[in-house]
């Protein structure tokens, strides 16, 4: 069961839900039948003879994208730009199974683990498995600058997380936008200027006495919020989405991206990449990434889980899995 | 006719049509019966009250694209964030006229000239006026670092430039697309490998081992070409667009950008920023704008050189005009 | 009593005493006999004719650090490196007199002086003239990431300022070093971690497991800890000098330098090039340096003031004077 | 003789000498009686256990600098910054002799060894163990920027690949200075202006107008020269000292360094986090490091080697030596 001999083999011991699992679900990307599941922390259980920084027994968390492991760029933490093929995602295809399970294989351990860091819950491991380096990555793309504005569009578990990473850049004002009362009260406790309205070029315009903001971070993946992103961004801004959509034609509004000078980013993120930067961020509780997490389910109450976050059940934001229970 | 106190009048002495006027010609931008031209160089022969830094017999270069003049961001050369009333284009609409004509009038002249530079010729001036400018705006909004693989598509004289400014970002390679035989020529006798493919995805995907390039320029301004700008970028490289595409909903493949985590830019140049950079390097012969110029004719042969330049007659990058001819 | 057309009088509204005074104050530096002050806020008395934002009535903050105003380099807010003729300081020599007066001249009023924004105090404005743009630069110049450790040594005005504006790079941890109690608290109550320990590397050392801190400001300009501040820098870390030292030949450890990879910075303010980003971040609350003024004097106590402030009196931070009392 | 299971046994193909070793060769340095050298190309005789990515026969250039290999750091290419015990460099302890030898044992060798690029001549795989990166490296952290001035201080082989290199981040000028006269010719060779009067800040002063230069390379580690840099550096400027200055109380000019806004940079390479740009950038030609080789002598001959490098023998810059000739 070990994908090669620079795999291990984990039990798992918690994993989630993400919004892109979403997709899957439904069935509109990856390959039906496939075991979901590409955020977890489990224990080691076997390794291969060429792991050379793991044991069975260690507690490690997984980078939800993975590449070859051995590549400089794999190396360097960056398997999105993986020179071996790319990068691979859990849950997606037979060839890499998820997590949401009570066993899973890791390829290229030593790349794509990281034991758990001690003062760190088992939920703040998790989330560092995608969720919160996918925020965080979208607010450091959004090349947010000090007395910057910044508007988030989408408060699900990542727009929260990257409201939050937003912070760390030191902006003046963040507008947070959503149509669902309980996410924009939970965005104003983080500091931000609630908008109900929607991603409403309009509302953030007479927000901004019609400048729009310098930093949009897009976390919903529609068309239309994309393309209110790009909207909403002032003369020099950019705009970074997060949200994942997979449309090979969006309608971009070009001649307006022109005349603002707009730089406009997607992000897949690369995992360990990040976690240098958001270990210590939250271990010295800067950021909070485990208050997002609003429900707690057995394993096999998987389906109960992903149709509460699709139906978008008041007060549901991130649900955690846990196979042991 | 001068444009408020801090204006100026000049004596027009060399003006030169762009890419971008053929837009103006053909009556898809702009206000018609506008007199045209945003490249030009003169004399000044009145200038207002508040005019601190320029007088009458100073010979001056004119950025082509305007703001407030008082602003912080005009202040600071980038007039496309100009905070009061945004960015305007010389030869636009009625009311900042063009300077393929005997004379001109230029608002915040403070703001907007520059003296013509020791050692620069006519020419050298003119090309500093919009193209120069904005072919290195484009190369260095394509984020290339030393040793990063390049494309450029489209090797009229923005296209050409911007090949030349690609090189002072220290690239190993710069791949030039363009179907015409002697653009391409001209392209490899500036170091470029040639691809006589238009834009083709293929022929950069073939010449880089299936990678795509770390960084595309495009400077055509086409729907397609802006296309195949996305599809032949590397994973985490980024494209960036100079050629004027004023299209409202560009069909933009997302998912691939998410895939491979690009960053898209589209660039109107902000010219007074960038003379600090170009004016010494095209004092010291690093740079020589003044190769593209092809075709020189006087002022009442506009319209010729218009066509000439519209039919992409062979040989014919940049017609300059001679008000004085 | 205009230095020139482009500037200004300003009847003083309040001023403040800099802990770079000090030096002027006992002669170690500027002319003896010039009235003292770069920190100041008034309202406009006279205009010359080529003033052209400003009018009689205007109440403005100004730069304590000017220069030409018209090359590139000031327009763009950096008189640091004015082209004609470098830097100067309100306060050091007869031909640029202070502002710890009833009156005092500005020159070239449109690049120097900033019309006091609404929703900010007077305190908050004189602040924004040297000390926060200081420290904010100092913070900046330190290289600090998302995550980083950092350490500031000396609680002044300054010390603490930066101390503010270091937060605004995403730190997860601030060490904050000086040997008085009420200073150390002050830190404290600013999310840093009190170092009761002076300048001390070893305290530093212990507080990170050998490591050292990624990035140290240093705020007091003494010798010993502008090398403490070298000692105490993790490898590959940024140590940023905003004590004013002036020592030509300082004693540097080029060997930890070198083993380390280290980036040493100075910083000399140009202040206007920052207000676009700390006039929103005070409006906003994020920054708040109207925290540090401590003590309020008439304009004919200043000498007391002086006094108090040299001899760090107690719960002494920042003594503002005001002429009109 | 293996160090480690990670590790490798080389048999030395090709080595060369390091003005580095100079300081060992005298003494100043280093473990009296350690094999020196950290410039070596190999084939792999024997590999330890983990080791993955390398097999008996490959033949392999190596960082002089190695770290642990294991920590993130070690992994992204950064040894100088390694978590586990810093930086070590071949050839200056019994722990880790050197390369000039015929065979020579290499820790961690996944993370430190680089299969010998295809088109790379021996010679150029040599160079690329540390010579071109710390050229690269001081070129890099000039912040040299499009138009600005460079000075290189030192034409010796480090000197000579920095200025190689600092054309690849697009300065209008580079002077070269150095009092010998066949360095001075081969610098002008490569575009610089050569500046035969050591490091004179005068000199410098002299060819930009009373201005100095944006940037500096000290390529000469000796007291003056590393004042000079800074002496000679314009208002913003940033210094980058590469020469190997282990003086702990080097006599630094404070004041001028504030007035000026300096940036003062040392550097001990990361080599290995070069190779993905300088690669590509020596296989394009567009970087050729060959061209210092100057002598080539078998390994018996070494002592002579370092004499004539240490006498700066006319002509003698970079000495190869062939432990198989």
């Amino acid at each position: 069961m070990l994908l090669g001999p620079d795999g291990v083999v984990l039990r798992v011991e918690r994993t989630a839900i993400c919004g892109s699992d979403l997709h899957l679900f439904h069935g509109d990307l990856g390959t039906p039948g496939t075991r979901l599941g590409h955020e977890f922390v489990g224990t080691v259980e076997d390794a291969g003879p060429e792991v050379e920084t793991l044991r069975p027994g260690d507690r490690v968390l997984v980078s939800g994208v993975v590449g070859c492991g051995t590549c400089r760029r794999c190396r360097s933490g960056d398997p999105v730009t993986c020179e071996l093929g790319g990068p691979r995602i859990f849950g997606t295809g037979p060839e890499l199974a998820g997590g949401q399970a009570e066993a899973v294989a890791v390829p290229a351990a030593d790349a794509f683990c990281l034991p758990v860091p001690k003062d760190l819950s088992v939920d703040q491991a998790v989330l560092l498995t995608d969720i919160l380096p996918t925020g965080f990555l979208g607010a450091q793309r959004a090349d947010i600058l000090p007395g910057s504005t910044v508007a988030v569009i989408g408060l699900g578990p990542v727009g929260i997380l990257a409201l939050q990473c937003a912070w760390l850049f030191g902006p003046s004002r963040v507008l947070a936008l959503d149509t669902v009362a309980d996410r924009l009260a939970r965005a104003e406790s983080y500091g931000a200027e609630p908008l109900d309205a929607g991603a409403s070029v309009q509302a953030v315009l007479d927000a901004t006495e019609g400048r729009g903001v310098d930093a949009v971070i897009e976390a919903v993946g529609a068309d239309q919020t994309v393309i209110d992103a790009v909207m909403m961004a002032a003369a020099g801004g950019t705009v970074s989405v997060v949200g994942a959509n997979v449309n090979m034609a969006l309608p971009f509004p070009m001649a307006l991206a022109l005349l603002r000078r707009l730089t406009f980013r997607v992000t897949l993120a690369s995992i360990p990449s990040t976690w240098t930067a958001l270990v210590p961020l939250v271990q010295a509780g800067r950021l909070r990434p485990e208050e997002v997490v609003t429900d707690r389910l057995g394993l096999s109450e998987a389906q109960a889980g992903y149709e509460r976050f699709d139906t978008r059940c008041p007060g549901v934001l991130k649900v955690m899995l846990d196979p042991t229970a």
